[in-house]
């Protein structure tokens, strides 16, 4: 099993590892797990591992090497792939194969990453579970709508997958599976070529298995798209050096319940009340803005609204082959007044300025918990995306980390979440938080 | 009076002219015209002669002196001034001081013009008129919304104004006015510190007596403004000199009579036909893609909806006090759904690739009018705009010249459309046609 991309990637470029070995060894794990996991929607060994021998042949070859040279990766079933199918968790995109890969993916093969396969995806990323189940337990949900990375990633078929998050796709299966994941400053990685739900709400999100490992994906998709219009031509940012400094000064938390806390079971309420205690003087609890609370509203009406404008070809022409719970969405979406949903976008930027004066006052984090509590029992949910909806919202970079556990034994996430814009400074503060309570 | 902007300012810089005499001569013609037009909302006679000297002190201290030092300018009360009201026609706006200069107004100022005074829009720059008249007969609407400004420099009482054009409020009433009226290609000058309607419809217009003044204009406010963000930074283009170079081929116009042609008066369809038979072999008849039809229902349902959603406080705070005409818009506006806002939003940029290919194959400009006819009697209407909303929809430069006039002795102007990004090219092809025509 391939446990770090990071050492993966560093043991193949001095040759103690070649491509094909890392993903036979994936390969391997996934003919032990699928069965029971079923994190996979399309996979084929053979294209995979043609993939890793060529690379092997431009390593011989002394061809210089990406950041990611041979190393696996597992690509959410909405990434468009040129190579595979991308049927978008729905019937209606049954056997769709598109013609370009999304920009995401240009920049993996430009990396010299293996596109391993391409994992299970609600259908559209909404509420509708896929067929993938928690490792950790395979009676619990693994979360969505990124089901099939995140749970991949927990089981160790694969050390790095992308997701996406509208609401709380990538936060909330990561912390159910167990593993790291990350959702980036809005426009820091581009969306081209992948199924748009709403251009104001989506972001491509990371699966790994240590802050480090992000922080290599995260260095290798950042970038301007032309038909990504929040993207923006910019400098490189070094993520992975960025990310292994040691803070300047320790890091202050800002332990933010938001309005929902009283949903949260009693093993979160319990770990963060733990959790809190282990910080001592580095956390302080904070109330968020008044105005917050409307924050999930300004988010539902957003994501109706676009839901039901960007999906539209798909209502059009197939609405009844739709799951009742997306059809309920797409009908409030499309009787959502534009007065309503011009008034929930320009609240984003002034409620952002807001949050800004807490990072500039005193803290480098928010910490919150990144669900309600431990994975839901059942396959027929993926349980309730709230606590990541403000940030997904407000396009703040958020990573979860699996540092607990409930009763049950299954993970508890902590959730962290940056100032917009300082997507290093978080993951540096994360790194901080790992060490600091000895994970 | 001051007939030309730029031989003004040549005369000024030459010390043939003081600032002090242009502004007298201007206030002059204010006063014997005035009482007959009332084309102005706030015009204090000694605040504008004292810029103007102290225009004229800087020049016999040396300083260096911008493009249009000394120069007089009407400004639409829409247009924020630090220096004096701005009620954007509306009581509800009675007495309001901005705190700072719209955008363009720093420009203007930062050029050495004299902001001569504020003139008269209609309600909130919609359809309800204001108390201008037409300086070609005071039976007749002047058109609007940027009323006083077309009337003013068609009065001779100001060589430049500043208007604004959501739907037709430039074309039309510089077409019924007599004089030149230019709406620049959208985002190419900043709309801060402006009454906003529509982010997508809004332009900053210009109202001149020639093609040089207008280009001397459009080269002062052209620019990126951090609070627009529409605009860009780039290079500064030099209108001037490229609106009077000699076309290198002699230029070719597309006649487009758009679906509505029909509604225009007997004068235009003449005047019209006896323009093209002039132009001969230098203009073709030209349709516009079929679903360009429906562009004037995206046009509407995107002002609709974006004036609903920005003229909200108003709204709130006093609906009652705003007219009939303006209330029935907001109220169609508060209803209109996200799905068609965001469907009519998403037309605009194909339907300006479709229009990109005329230019690219064959055409200079599009030829076309700009109103259904000379400016109707009364002054309870300000005529329709369905000659411009495809235009201003699409944001494309557009100029009408004053060249024909109809059978009751009014003015008919020309409308000219350039493609997107190509208004110095839309002025060379103006002075073009007014050379052609013998103008």
């Amino acid at each position: 099993m391939i446990e770090s991309a990071a050492q993966a990637a560093r043991a193949i470029r001095e040759g103690k590892l070649t491509s094909e070995e890392a993903v036979q060894s994936c390969l391997q794990r996934i003919r032990e797990l699928e069965p029971k996991v079923q994190a996979w929607q399309f996979l084929d060994a053979e294209h995979a591992l043609a993939q890793a021998r060529a690379l092997d042949e431009r390593k011989r070859n002394g061809e210089p090497l990406g950041l990611l040279h041979g190393v696996p990766v597992g690509v959410k079933d909405i990434i468009d792939t040129a190579d595979m199918p991308t049927e978008n968790g729905t019937a209606l995109h049954k056997g769709r194969t598109p013609r370009e890969d999304a920009a995401v993916v240009k920049m993996l093969r430009g990396a010299g990453a293996v596109i391993l396969g391409k994992t299970v995806t609600t259908e559209c990323a909404y509420f509708h579970p896929g067929k993938t189940r928690n490792p950790h337990n395979p009676e619990h949900t693994p979360g969505g709508s990124s089901s099939g990375s995140a749970a991949a990633v927990s089981a160790g078929m694969v050390p790095l997958a992308l997701g996406s998050q509208t609401a709380g796709s990538v936060i909330r299966p990561a912390a159910f599976c167990g593993v790291h994941g990350f959702k980036p400053t809005h426009g820091l990685i581009p969306r081209s070529g992948i199924l748009l739900l709403s251009r104001t709400l989506d972001h491509v999100g990371l699966f790994a298995r240590s802050v480090e490992d992000i922080a290599v994906l995260l260095e290798t998709l950042q970038g301007h798209h032309d038909l990504d219009p929040d993207t923006l031509p910019r400098a490189r940012i070094p993520f992975r050096d960025l990310a292994a400094e040691e803070p300047p000064l320790e890091p202050m938390l800002a332990f933010i319940k938001t309005p929902h806390w009283q949903r949260t079971d009693a093993d979160t309420k319990e770990a963060f009340q733990e959790l809190v205690e282990t910080l001592g003087a580095q956390v302080e609890e904070v109330e968020l803005f008044p105005s917050a609370a409307d924050a999930w509203d300004w988010h539902r009406t957003i994501m109706e609204a676009d839901m039901a404008a960007n999906l539209e070809p798909l209502w059009s022409k197939g609405a009844a082959k739709l799951s009742e719970k997306l059809r309920a969405l797409l009908e409030r979406g499309r009787e959502t007044r534009a007065l309503d949903y011009q008034r929930a976008l320009r609240r984003i930027a002034p409620a952002v300025d807001s949050l800004d004066e807490l990072f500039m006052q005193r803290y480098d984090a928010i910490l919150t918990a990144p669900a309600l509590g431990t994975a839901p029992k059942g396959l027929g949910a993926t349980g309730d995306p709230v606590f990541c909806s403000i940030w997904t919202l407000l396009g703040m970079p958020a990573i979860t980390l699996p540092l607990m556990r409930g009763e049950n034994g299954l993970p508890l996430g902590v959730q962290l979440v940056g100032r917009k814009g300082y997507d290093a400074r978080l993951l540096r503060t994360a790194r901080w938080l790992e060490k600091k309570v000895g994970a």
